[in-house]
């Protein structure tokens, strides 16, 4: 069995940015995930693929040691195609079309060695399908990702679904849709309350927060001057985030979920540095810590233990204070 | 004269939020700034207003020992009014009425003490003017806000005055807009070569972030579980920060640049817990103290290290991974 299991979609993308469009790339919520929670640990995906599928595209997981064994090729069917184009300011994709493919038919049925996972992600499909993957596996620690589609159209079976995760991991928007609730922190109290330990919040350029039923965390995000293709930057983050916890087997170590997440922002930003998941592919170990000592210098402040509590009061008093000039 | 000096409008506002509306409240970028900034120095405001500022709208400056001498009372006239509206996310105000008053002949000429002041804060008004109060004051350190309005219609006029300034202390969206580039980075860049030693984003209640020629520093904000009126956020920040970095004096030093970076998410956000000022005026040196004290915790992680570099790679070889299962 691997460490990390993710069930999710391997999708064929086509994507267009500001800068260049690419007419076929490997993509899929599983895809991302995997490639970045293999820098960590050992993974495996359960996903389904078409005829389609290329040799090219398989070596994306091979060279990463990925366990493929529940990755289910459909005999002339095609893989789920999903095409898009960003915008100027890169933050919001606009579907021009999708195509579910073999996708539309995807059951998961786990191998007994799958079954054994002690860490599961569960990629953004459809609630009840999320559900019946997390019940087949004996996992210790379990996390979900979801989306503005399935909270309007399956809000139900989704809320069902969150009640038995450990981690809902979503972005600001979704947090607010799902708790009906524009203020984050109230909306993260709704959402615990759905059952999760822990909900984690993607902010994209703005980094990431974490909220437990006792604890806060926040961090901004890696400073990218070149966004190149942000599609996969959250499972990419979800995947360093898993990896990292998984490797270290301490989630109930506060410490450890906050490495976790900055060792996920890390994989989100090497994610859109480049199309699909070519920038991951080509990661080495020291770039990685190079980013985390980079997130430790450029968040760091220390107090100031020369401003004691007593003086924050002005140092003197103005005898000109009652009486404004006349003009 | 005072530690540090603000320029800027001195208003009545009447604003509604989801929650509750108020007709009449004192408010405007110097009042904003220099309660805030009051917590940690002395502070003097140029400003301008007219019959209808009240004894109690001066109280609020009184009661913290804010140098009023160069605030200028204009007989007969009425003060800057704003009435502004904010939606559900109280992210953005929508203005209902702009009255400048007295501020459309607002001409500062400042006394000989306030010229005096070492640090000066610019607040948003027509950048030639602020330019002109930039001349009149032998400042060591002197910090500026603007806004779109500015940077569409006297483009030129900012840029010139951004030339003469330390620092810039903009928002996201107007940094984005003053450089015409999408990415923050490359935007702070151009921004930088205006001349400026330092550019301030102010991220709302994503936290802020801090750019010079070789640095970076990042925080989110505060998590605010109650927010009522944002009005004056944006000042409060800037009011906390210069208040720190005039009571350490050390502007050169970026940990100090950084604290007051954590003090103005601090100030601004006590600012936005109740209309106009209230909360401001009744926060406490242990209540800015503690939240400095969350603030350390709730962005701390340590580095592991345990994990070497050497160790980012899958813990062992899967056999497995070269053949997909076939349905």
């Amino acid at each position: 069995m691997s460490s990390v299991l993710v069930v999710g979609s391997v999708a064929i993308d086509s994507v267009k940015t500001p800068f260049l469009s690419r007419e076929r790339s490997l993509g899929g919520s599983a895809t991302h995930f995997s490639v970045a929670a293999s820098f960590f640990t050992d993974v495996g995906v359960v996903a389904v693929i078409g005829e389609d599928f290329t040799a090219e595209d398989e070596a994306v997981f091979r060279e990463r040691n990925i366990d493929t064994k529940d990755l289910e090729r459909v005999a002339g069917g095609k893989t789920f195609f999903w095409k898009g184009e960003y915008g100027f300011d890169l933050n919001t994709a606009h579907t021009h079309d999708t195509q579910l493919n073999v996708f539309a038919e995807f059951k998961p049925k786990l191998s007994a060695d799958a079954r054994k996972s002690p860490y599961l992600f569960l990629g953004n499909i459809q609630p009840t399908l999320q559900r019946e993957v997390r019940e087949q596996v004996d996992a210790q620690f379990v996390a979900m990702d979801t989306m503005n589609f399935w909270i309007e159209s399956a809000r139900d079976e989704l809320v069902k679904t969150i009640g038995v995760v450990d981690a809902l991991i979503i972005n600001d928007a979704e947090a607010r849709q799902l708790a009906d609730e524009p203020n984050l922190i109230k909306a993260a109290k709704q959402i615990l309350a759905m059952g999760p330990k822990m909900l984690i919040i993607k902010r994209g350029e703005y980094g990431a927060a974490c909220f437990t039923e006792k604890s806060f965390f926040a961090t901004p995000a890696y400073p990218l001057e070149n966004v190149f293709d942000p599609t996969g930057a959250g499972d990419s983050f979800a995947g360093g985030f898993m990896g990292y916890l998984a490797r270290t087997n301490k989630p109930e170590d506060m410490m450890c979920v906050r490495r976790g997440i900055i060792y996920g922002s890390i994989m989100a930003s090497f994610n859109v540095e480049e199309f699909s998941c070519d920038r991951l592919r080509r990661v080495t170990s020291i770039e990685i810590s190079d980013r985390l000592t980079e997130f430790k210098q450029f968040t760091h402040f220390d107090l100031d233990e020369t401003l004691a509590n007593s003086q924050f009061e002005p140092t003197k008093a103005k005898s000109s204070t009652s009486a404004p000039r006349a003009r």
